[in-house]
């Protein structure tokens, strides 16, 4: 454990089937007009919305409707909200969705008193907010993002072919959230899925950095190893509690920086994913697994010793009588087998890349110098080229 | 993953070579007294005594002493800090030194503006305070107990022989700690291998409980693993930065309930060890190490199963051509070795213990219900024997 940092996690969160009692709790300490803020419609057709509804009228509160958030939210549906928010005089934003709902939410939270161009503020500046910030509370409808337990803001421009991702402090972090895995029940296998491969995603990007031995590594392994087993058992029985909860629990934990702390990451397959959305609009986990296994392939060389550990530790492959390049790329053999067999998008194409759109999707992934390996513009084509 | 659960974890980490930097972001927030709560006077010798006063002065605040806080904080001594800091009428408790000065600290913070019998109130009826609490910071010298980032407060009543710890609730978390691992260099080899095992202990206690599948047991074994790697060299090495930062690290989060979350827990060891350490006033840590092998092989075949996952993934015992029994065993004996190598105490004898005071020892024993194995009152002496 390297470095020198700061760990603060503030958010509080009520985690099981009765979890949304935990809202009655908390709605009182915050003011009457509720912004509730959701995505488009799946709450109202699995009673979500109605149990939410009558939470926040039994607390009195004055509610305020933001719905139709759309999975890769916008920029313009931000100025859309942080209008209506205004208009409501929103004491609090109550987010009801997925990850991209969460986010949204926060983009909110930092815009509603905010002066100036919100975009080049947040996404291209990368500033901190100043102003008065609107605080925030999420019910969790989706898992993946990691959104609901940390400070993370996605938000896609489209007229720029940007998706942009700024990480917020903690006084942007959700004041709670609410985390019933039977809410996620309802959810497409193909979202479940994607939500899978995101959380893994983000063990990957913050593992796949660095030297030195760390503890935040050892925990990432644990991580991934309960991730991969409780994946084997959703995808097959997708109502399985104990899967679908231990899916939910691991997505909080795999990005709310505490597998980063003391160390690098990495953060270039989500780089390359977001660009492809950005392109595509294609769902967001979808494009991370579709360009991961040809990104790990061509940085392996670069980290050797830790795709070795990978191998080992996570995925079991038995190091005797190979080279180390043997065990490692069995490790990726093992990860692309499981990934194939858990139904993800494997290649680019299938989320409606080409040949010609190639070189825009090049030019809109934003290079990071965290991992094993920092992309030129030639490395970054080839690999979109792979994932094709 | 199971039940239903809350998580909130409000303390500020400040962690590395400057995290004393971070005192002075803290102190501003806080009123103008200070109880400056330290032990046996170890910090005004290697220094960081005067590093802390000089902060304080320089933020402007009063400082009140209350110093020489024993290994196992005493409800006397508790009932004397309190005198002190009504007389201070202190608005912060800065604690400066191990496990055992945080949890007096903590003791305090709920005891001061406290009306009545602050031991049977909170240690024999277990009550949550409904005073005003004084917050408590920490400045940590020593690692193991975990209680920069907890509400465990453990304190010991001679004249009833019982050393008792209550978690208090979030409120009573300390505001911030300061972890860095530089201050525990000067702590001797026996108290850095007591911390050590206590770390240890506490992923065990929460490990071997329970039969689902769960991700906090994955996390767990991440943690152990880690840890005997560090440990290891820690060791040989005492002045390892990556060692010794690895293990503090561990050890929060070891015990700041993350790895409790959603199953039962044991603590049998703990109430074994505490027993001890009320009859014989020898280190936490090596009360828990003295006992352990004896009540994991007694428990053993009550959790047959999960001690052979341990076996497996934390000790790296291959399973082929072997029992269920003898791979977890072999876990076993793995971790009897490396104890032994680590240098830790193997049996109470070598504290103090004697034939003689084993049935006073029973006696003081609390028993707990989660663990693999609800003990009777001659299998708690019969482990004790074992023990001797």
């Amino acid at each position: 454990m390297l470095g020198n940092f700061t760990y603060c996690n503030p958010t509080k969160l009520y985690f099981g089937k009765d979890a949304l009692d935990g809202l009655s709790k908390e709605l009182p300490k915050y003011g009457k007009n509720i912004l509730l803020v959701y995505g488009g419609g799946s709450i109202k057709k699995n009673g979500i919305y109605d149990k939410v509804i009558k939470i926040l009228k039994a607390n009195g509160k004055e509610i305020f409707e933001d719905g139709g958030v759309m999975p890769n939210p916008t920029i313009e549906k931000v100025h859309e909200g942080v209008a209506r928010a205004k208009a409501a005089k929103a004491d609090f934003i109550l987010a009801v969705g997925g990850g991209s709902v969460c986010d949204y939410a926060k983009a909110l939270s930092v815009s509603i008193h905010c002066k100036g161009d919100i975009w080049k503020k947040y996404f291209i500046d990368f500033e901190e907010p100043t102003c008065e910030l609107v605080p925030v509370g999420c019910v969790l409808t989706m898992v993946g993002t990691g959104s609901e337990m940390n400070g993370g803001s996605v938000i896609t421009n489209h007229a720029e072919k940007l998706k942009i991702g700024h990480v917020f402090g903690e006084e942007v972090y959700p004041k709670f959230s609410i985390l019933n895995p039977e809410f996620t029940y309802t959810l497409p296998k193909y979202q479940m899925v994607a939500g899978i491969f995101d959380i893994m995603s983000h063990i990957l990007e913050q593992y796949f950095s660095g030297t030195d031995d760390n503890t935040s590594d050892y925990v990432a392994e644990g991580l991934l190893r309960s991730l991969i087993h409780s994946a084997e058992i959703a995808v097959v029985d997708p109502n399985n509690y104990d899967a679908r909860s231990n899916i939910m629990w691991t997505a909080t934990w795999a990005l709310n920086t505490l597998i980063a702390k003391g160390k690098t990451t990495d953060w270039m397959v989500h780089m390359l994913g977001q660009a492809v959305g950005a392109h595509t609009d294609a769902t967001h986990g979808m494009t991370l697994s579709a360009v991961s296994i040809p990104y790990y392939r061509y940085i392996l060389p670069y980290g050797l010793d830790k795709f070795v550990r990978y191998a080992v530790n996570v995925w079991g492959v038995n190091p005797a009588g190979k080279t180390d390049e043997e065990t490692a790329n069995a490790g990726l053999d093992a990860m692309q087998a499981w990934m194939e067999k858990t139904g993800l998008v494997m290649n680019i194409s299938e989320l409606g890349a080409t040949e010609e759109t190639i070189e825009g999707i090049a030019k809109s992934t934003l290079v990071m110098d965290g991992g094993y390996k920092v992309l030129d513009a030639k490395e970054i084509k080839s690999i979109l080229k792979a994932s094709l």
